[in-house]
């Protein structure tokens, strides 16, 4: 039976692969599944080709489909519910590497397998939304890997239409809590292209004035006018969280397993069980809670070889990374679903749902973030917001590139030790050995001392290569989970920075539009107000993305270098060990 | 004009590339030079190919021909006028790497670089007979190489026929002297292959008693039964001699240069300056003197780039082990020859020419040598020598191996050093250097610090990738020296067995004469004496070998092992000065 879809809007094609449709055009699919936000089928002149799934809704002529009845496909679809690269203005088109890992791209692109220069070794991925509230089926990663693979994505998920059986866009481009909003009183136009993230994340919404809620004093976030410019407030009662015990675990009588692993936060001292699935879900709550706050992303998803020891092993180092990064976040690390996760005892399922359900439901998400942010009373020079914005812009597309050819040379430097420079030294151990076997064939009692010392010296250098073959472990492979985060941090900025820029560009239409006359200054005035509100939550982001940069890079670059002397100091131990034996040869 | 040349032999080609000759058959050379002891050339049949140069005599119509007019080609013609491979019984045939330094190996396989593993990168080579009295012509290692690869070669002089202008080979086995010598009255029969080692050496004559000289006292060797056998007796004035200073010296004005060293031994502490032509020479007298010591290998000849830096400091590298061997060996260091060549001063033309022609006149040599040993009373038992020679036998293929093991092994850990590891370092110092540069970017005053830190790391692993590529010649260099001169020492040990094999072959022939009526027991008696000198003096040879190579590989061992302690001793302090800039970054 064909799988028929119809499509909401027109869509042009742009690329080798995409067909056009038309508005209310019906299509044929080849699959249900989509491929990062694309389906392929035929639309009704028969074409073949892709087109972005949020543009159709599929038809289904029966209500008892098994559609959805597993809680994991319908995660992948929720998820991957977005849409194709397109800019707020049309000129904000994928470009660079950045952006490469926050757009969603064509899967023609995407699952070819990336040049390894274009790819970070350990790239952190995005999230699925949290489906449903059947929380405790067998929903893990393993189970939604195959057909989603780490690479593509980014922010570009729909806030919109909850319901997981439709792709329905509404045509009204307000946030959830659309219900409970004011209507809209703006005469600004709002963006023709409603898969802008400017729109999607809530930000034009918030600008035109329609996001409303009830903001509780608990959910103030502030922002201060510090040293450097805005920033956040700190956390007055920072804490950290540790990682430890993965465990395997079992369930349905040992027919599913899944690791889990000991969260441990300083401010409470309890001990949590929490799984990969877990964390996934928090890091989708996250993400379309906090337009403009840089979510560090969590390690990819695995399809095979979940439970070896150097996976669990390698998760749990970026989980840690990545906790390291929520714990630090002034504002990640005080908000309630980050709390509820961390502090929820992992037996009491009532309050772990009641919990999940409140996440799930909070109104102060998207467009509504930004009407929790209290800001300092001096609004800022949009000029220089913009220098600063700007600025900072080019140094994310620098710092990706140095991360990327970094990545790169220590990923190389560390194969490189591994293979070739063990097999160098332990050539060089064999043929001393080799020496001293030789000659061991002269029985003179007076070369004894000599064959034993060559013997070690050759058992030196074979020590000495494999001393080589576990050092990136220790220095290089640290470095590359550091750059990891931090690769996903710059693939989030485009999107944040779009937000900001997205807002200002309002800002300037509306004074167009005061002066045209079209709209009162007051009206101008709110839109002025909200687009500082961003800009200071943009800016105070970009604060602690640097502070975090420099304190991060720094402890890394110490630990290397530390691990290195000690690596080179094991060297020089063993061979003045070997020095040491041709004293009495 | 075809040259032209009589065979005087019958030679039967075994490999590709040879030709068969008869006895008296008329050949046509191709050039009267011949290729390590081969000429090209068509046999009487018109068959094209190669056989060898010993085998035959060049045909001269004109007397005033231009060949031997230069003294060069003199001394290349005399040095290669060896013959192919070849063995005292027929059994000894090349099949080892050990034979293949030692013995002439038709040029077709010896021109084509033979491959890595297979050939030492410093293959120390064979001298050139000293040609005449002209000294000071210009008679350089230059005009020689060209046409005379440093390969191949080994100990098959032609001590016969000193005479440059023929390649003619006496039917007499007789060595050099035998005007003075007795006739002949052994019934033992001579070996009918003429190109034996052991005939040319002189100890087939010597062994059946036509050897006679006089022996004055201070021509005296002594070997002495020492705690592991025989040994030569130590000189009681042991002295060492320093190479210094080598320059380039200019005559003809100016249109001859050639280097020269500073020679200073201890026992006389007076310079010589001695050019690469004298060593060469020296070698020459050496290699013909002593049939069973093992004379150390000169640094090979080089066509090219002779006055440049490096090559000048290799080659008096190798002329300082050299020199060790020559000084600590007990015969070789006492021997008038060398005593001239290291005393007589550099400005004393005449009395230089004077030790010189006394030198070349020497009457002591090959067969003569083993006159003036004078050995321990008890006599030897032939089947421990016989098991003691064949245990070296083994030894030395064992350590041949493992030598050119260890080089090829050495030889590419120092171009891994000097090409892939310095380069993984210095990928690494610029992606550092990379990543400070975009850190740069972002203004903030506190990541100032950071930056030159991380700036300073990339410095540090570029200096570190230097320090990789200078090591080698610091630690495996000599190592390589090493081997090299060791090589040559294991390429020499098969003649000297053989010449020893030899003598014990007589005497079993004897003994069988003996048992059959046809030799009376005196003689056979003083055939058994002369096979224990030759037993006494190649022991204590072998003796002397195992001494010095116990020495040499300890210290060199211990050299490389502190120099490889220095150079990780260097990079650990590299890295705690890089460690130091973050303390306050």
């Amino acid at each position: 039976m064909a799988l028929r879809a119809r499509a909401l809007y027109d869509f042009n094609s742009e690329n080798p692969g995409e067909v056009s449709v038309k508005e209310n055009e019906i299509l044929t699919l080849y699959s249900e599944t989509d491929i990062e936000g694309w389906f392929e089928g035929t639309n009704g002149k028969g074409e073949r080709g892709l087109f972005p799934a949020s543009y159709v809704e599929i038809l289904r002529n029966d209500a008892a489909s098994t559609f959805n009845n597993n809680s994991c496909s319908t995660s992948g679809d929720s998820r991957y519910a977005n849409i194709p690269p397109g800019g707020f203005d049309g000129s904000y088109k994928p470009q660079n590497k950045v952006e490469n890992f926050s757009k969603p791209s064509p899967p023609g692109f995407s699952f070819a397998a990336p040049p390894p220069q274009q790819q970070p070794q350990h790239a952190y991925q995005q999230p699925s939304q949290g489906s449903d509230d059947d929380w405790d089926d067998d929903w893990d990663d393993s189970s939604t890997v195959a057909d989603e693979p780490g690479t593509g994505g980014g922010r570009y998920h729909d806030f919109e239409g909850n319901g997981p059986s439709t792709y329905r866009v509404s045509t009204s481009s307000m946030s959830r809590g659309n219900a409970q909003q004011a209507k809209s009183s703006a005469t600004v136009s709002r963006n023709l292209n409603r898969f802008s993230t400017f729109v999607k994340s809530g930000g034009e919404a918030f600008v035109l004035g329609e996001a409303s809620g009830f903001v509780k004093d608990g959910d103030k976030i502030c922002v201060v006018m510090g040293q450097y410019g805005p920033e956040w407030q700190e956390n007055p009662y920072p804490f950290t969280c540790a990682i430890d015990d993965p465990t395997k675990q079992t369930k349905f009588k040992g027919m599913k397993s899944y690791i889990s692993y000991k969260l441990t936060p300083t401010h409470t001292h309890n001990p949590v069980n929490r799984r990969y699935k877990h964390f996934d879900w928090l890091y989708a709550r996250l993400v379309e809670k906090f337009p403009v706050i840089s979510v560090p992303h969590i390690p990819e998803k695995q399809a095979t070889g979940r439970f070896e020891e150097d996976f669990i092993s390698k998760r749990r180092k970026g989980l840690i990374w990545w906790m390291n990064h929520m714990t630090t976040h002034p504002v990640l690390s005080k908000c309630d679903v980050f709390q509820h996760f961390l502090t929820c005892s992992s037996t009491d399922e009532k309050a772990w749902k009641q919990g999940k359900r409140k996440a799930e439901k909070d109104e102060m998400v998207g467009a509504n973030f930004f009407l929790t942010i209290s800001h300092p009373a001096a609004p800022l020079d949009f000029q220089e917001v913009e220098s600063k914005i700007d600025g900072f812009k080019t140094f994310t597309k620098r710092m990706d590139d140095s991360a990327l050819q970094l990545n790169a040379t220590v990923n190389e430097f560390a194969r490189k030790q591994i293979s070739g420079f063990k097999k160098e030294y332990q050539k060089v151990g064999m043929s001393f050995k080799f020496l001293s076997q030789a000659f061991e064939m002269d029985q003179q009692p007076y070369s004894a001392g000599l064959n034993q010392a060559i013997s070690f010296t050759g058992d030196a250098y074979e020590a000495i290569g494999e001393y080589f073959a576990e050092q990136p472990s220790k220095d290089l492979d640290p470095i590359m989970d550091l750059l990891a985060l931090y690769q996903g941090h710059l693939a989030n900025y485009p999107d944040i920075i779009h937000v900001q820029k997205g807002a200002l560009t309002k800002v300037k239409e509306s004074q167009k539009h005061v002066e045209e006359g079209k709209m009162d200054r007051t009206q101008a005035d709110g839109i002025n107000e909200r687009c500082n509100i961003i800009s200071c939550a943009t800016l105070a982001e970009i604060q602690h993305f640097h502070h975090i940069r420099v304190r991060d890079f720094k402890a890394q670059m110490q630990h290397y270098l530390q691990q290195q002397i000690a690596f080179y100091q094991k060297i020089t131990g063993k061979l003045e060990e070997a020095l040491q034996k041709y004293d009495n040869a």
